[in-house]
């Protein structure tokens, strides 16, 4: 069993309105000392396969055709075994 | 100038709605070993400020007053000096 964590970005080319958002309500804030902020996301998922490649292969699977949408958004996976 | 990574996950306890909607989806996909799904939220900031312990501190406090909701969420952040 693996435990798989994904991470989806936008694009650097691609604008990110709620990351100025943030920035925005930073600044409210006071916390003047922040530049660009980008918001991407973040999942865990239990991979019930006990082979790393094959685990490997179908994780990359979901992000091409679930969890990212790759034509504005890069992803990266690490695979945990557990 | 440093870059902060915050990683903000909902608590244990708490349940995650969208982490199963992916995980039904995926499911429906035909990805049918997949356990749990956990969705959370990734964060990169440019912090500009020398000092790492001040930067360090700030971004705690920036997660504790606006990137994370501590009642259900937990978060974590990075360091890299650019």
């Amino acid at each position: 069993m693996f435990k798989a964590t994904v991470f989806v970005t936008l694009r650097e080319s691609v604008l990110d309105p709620q990351g100025s958002a943030v920035r925005g309500s930073l600044h409210t804030l006071g916390f003047d000392e922040v530049g660009e902020v980008r918001i991407g996301k973040y999942m865990q998922l239990e991979i019930d396969l006990n082979d790393r490649a094959a685990a490997e292969e179908r994780v990359k699977e979901m992000c091409e055709k679930l969890l990212a949408n790759t034509v504005i958004e890069d992803y990266r996976y690490e695979l945990q075994e557990v």
